[in-house]
């Protein structure tokens, strides 16, 4: 045999669901040599069928390679798992794409130093059958040398995006991005709850909302600028007393349907209002939110 | 003088503000004889540098017309200057793009045809400088026979949608979206605020959140085919129990900002799973919508 190559690096992946198995599948797709271990050994097969190689226990995976995949439920799950195999893990490195908080993501980090392992955290921005097609987005944060090693074989899930050493990084930003996302399916929801009662089924109004909430995201930037600028009476900037959103509540209310989502945006822009900034730019509703009332 | 075609008829526009400027400023550049109009005369001024005509009255601009436009302050503003004209009306084409609520608009359309004109109802999807610029967009609804016949007219703003007789769709689409807008805005700033307390600027959050929204409204088709087709437990979808945020609304006490943005989201959630519909797909969250608690 050669030299060890990046390309024939021995890779585990612990945990199977629909998430870890995607994973796997997609190095073992790309040549990779892939051991795979889950609970219930069973989700192992299809994988097997493929040229992955089944591991009895997570200890017997974790031996098996240089670099681990851990993809389970939770950080209950990954400790639980892990505990007992810290001697296996030092001189290892472990991926941890398990959804954690930012917290979780830094005392995973700081065992993985106290056992000797190197650590990188990631979020994965997509469903299952997403992973290693276009649009797919995994953020990293955590060891520096173990996203660039190893860099090669992660973009084989999707775009990779490193923000830092700082372990909790990649937990956070999933946290905020799913925050917009799940925030902006109910501000769709509203709108289509709204124009329901005159007939409007949410398919027309989805093939309307997709494409202008989709222009719309080209504000962030403006807004960003204002916000990191820390001046939000530059001029040029809709004024928080022009985003009053009464007629909206109002209107959501004609409609006969709750009022709860609009009267959240309308209590952000009221706060700054009551506060004397209703002449400075919308943006401001960040600190409406920075510091909760 | 040939006969009266399309190309040649004239128009007027009245109001000047912002919106209406930029209105009547592009059928001026396409070539078309604008009569303006507007409370404080001065902003004539750079239309009539550019070729329009000025009225000295609304009245007179009425009559000037066979198509007029009226882009007010507000439905009140709208009733103060036209229902002194409403002999003058007889005969003639309006089209109101003043912001107003569909209650509004369904009533300007009724006066209208006591007073025997044409009546197009529009929301304007964009703001002033966009207006003849790709991107923006008018919604209209009213008489089927104006929009088609000053069709031609009406794409010099922007690209025009006709979405039926009843005066208010148009109006209703237009606050459906800007709810829709105001709401993913809030979840934005939730996130930019999120991120903030780890040394992420809003401008990284911005880089980030728009490509990534803009990927997430590819599932309002989805979302739109289950609520339409009323059947929330088709297979495929995302359970509203595996959406439960509590995890989100911990995570952003925890970064030491308001909970209030994601917890709006968390109720939709929660009321479905309380009223036992848990094992059902997310987009469910619009009955609790629906149907005001």
């Amino acid at each position: 045999m050669g030299a060890m190559t990046n390309h024939d690096i021995q890779v585990s992946v612990l945990g199977l669901g629909e998430m870890g198995g995607a994973l796997a599948a997609a190095l073992v797709a790309a040549g990779h040599p892939v051991t795979v271990w889950n609970r219930s050994p069973r989700k192992a097969d299809p994988l097997v069928a493929r040229g992955a190689r089944a591991a009895a226990t997570a200890g017997d995976a974790v031996r098996a390679a240089r670099l681990v995949i851990v993809c389970l439920l939770d950080d209950d799950s990954v400790r639980e798992v892990l505990e007992p195999l810290a001697d296996d893990l030092a001189g290892r490195t472990l991926v941890n794409v398990t959804t954690t908080t930012p917290a979780q993501s830094r005392e995973m980090a700081e065992w993985a130093d106290r056992v000797g392992a190197a650590y990188l955290d990631g979020g994965i921005m997509a469903v299952p059958p997403m992973i290693g097609r276009p649009g797919a987005s995994v953020l990293y944060s955590g060891s520096a040398d173990a996203f660039h090693e190893h860099r090669h074989l992660l973009d084989l899930w999707g775009s990779s995006t490193y923000f830092g050493a700082d372990a909790g990084l990649a937990s956070l930003y999933d946290l905020a991005l799913l925050a917009g996302m799940y925030v902006m399916f109910a501000g769709f929801a509203h709108g289509a709850a709204m124009v329901a009662p005159a007939g409007v089924t949410a398919g027309e109004f989805a093939a309307m909302a997709a494409p202008w909430l989709t222009a719309m995201t080209g504000a962030f930037e403006g807004f960003a600028a204002v916000i990191d600028g820390g001046d939000y009476t530059v001029p040029g900037q809709q004024s928080l007393e022009f985003s009053d959103l009464t007629y909206l509540v109002a209107a959501s209310a004609d409609q006969g349907v709750s009022t709860e989502v609009v009267a959240m945006v309308q209590r952000l822009v009221q706060r700054q209002v009551d506060a004397g900034h209703g002449k400075e730019g919308f943006a401001r509703i960040i600190e409406s939110i920075r510091r909760p009332g």
